[in-house]
């Protein structure tokens, strides 16, 4: 992984694609063992860009899912974008839940350690936002976290990867053609 | 155009497209002429979905755009979406400001009267989303509006629109395949 430029972030989220979720949050903990940091994962596609730089994220994760928890408590994710060849963990991830199974080795998806934050990266993805919660002010209303994006990853051997575009019920959209206009809009 | 159920709208705007968000605002005004909607639209892709029913979407609107001004004095707004066809209107609403010209004459965009709102709808794009702002607490610190979406239209003309997804200065994704998965994922 190589460190990606904290400004180029908005890239990568403001086309839309299909993200995976990396909380972790302490485990079992007596005095003979040491603090287990369980690591959990999402399918996550409500999120935005809310600036520019430093990068922030919006995003809204429902009540329901066992990573609610996990990011209101700890305060730390990292948002990982997969590639098209992941469609598989995607949906797996998707239709399952932490509080019952570890996503990770159940879909052999490879947690790695972050840089800034607790919760791991996700190795298979081409790209890793280690985010913390920067805003709270929406959680309850509607569940919508604000993110700072504090470290950025990208993985230089997938090239042009293809991303995926959730329309519902496990129907996607990939990306096709990549056209380049004369505009100088950010 | 043909109303579209709103438990359906999350499906458009999930996969993360480029929109258009179109606003009207009260235009000169003396006693010998009535007073005069403007219409207005800018290229808007910092936007997410909050709630499925009634539909909820966050977008962050920038306070230098003209149509954040009449965003925040109207509390509506059109979010349309362009299909692929619509590539070079995307673009040039994107690079100009409604403060020196009127873009939908300007760009062959045909303003049409919405049923709940004052902004118009697009006639050429093949969704319209008719929004009223439903929630400005992170307008002042993000310019983060909640929209709640109270009428949805669709082109029935317009089969399998492809969309744009934006990666910056202008290079767009087009959709390509659409895979369908036996997720039951909404």
């Amino acid at each position: 992984m190589k460190s990606l430029p904290l400004a180029k972030v908005y890239q990568l989220i403001e086309p839309g694609p299909v993200v995976l979720l990396a909380t972790a949050r302490g485990g079992r903990n007596n005095v003979m063992t040491p603090k287990v940091m369980t690591p959990n994962v999402m399918t996550m596609s409500w999120h935005m860009m809310v600036e520019f730089e430093p990068p922030l994220i919006a995003c809204v994760v429902s009540g329901a899912d066992y990573s609610f928890a996990a990011l209101k408590a700890t305060r730390e994710c990292v948002i990982a974008i997969p590639a098209r060849k992941l469609l598989r963990q995607v949906v797996a991830v998707g239709n399952s839940t932490g509080a019952e199974i570890d996503k990770f080795a159940a879909f052999g998806l490879t947690p790695r350690p972050a840089k800034k934050v607790r919760a791991p990266l996700i190795a298979e993805c081409f790209a890793n936002l280690e985010c913390r919660v920067a805003d709270t002010r929406l959680v309850n209303r509607y569940n919508l976290f604000i993110l700072e994006v504090v470290q950025a990853w990208i993985d230089p051997r997938q090239k042009n990867p293809k991303t995926l575009h959730h329309r519902g019920f496990g129907r996607f959209a990939v990306d096709g053609r990549v056209i380049t206009t004369g505009s100088k809009m950010r």
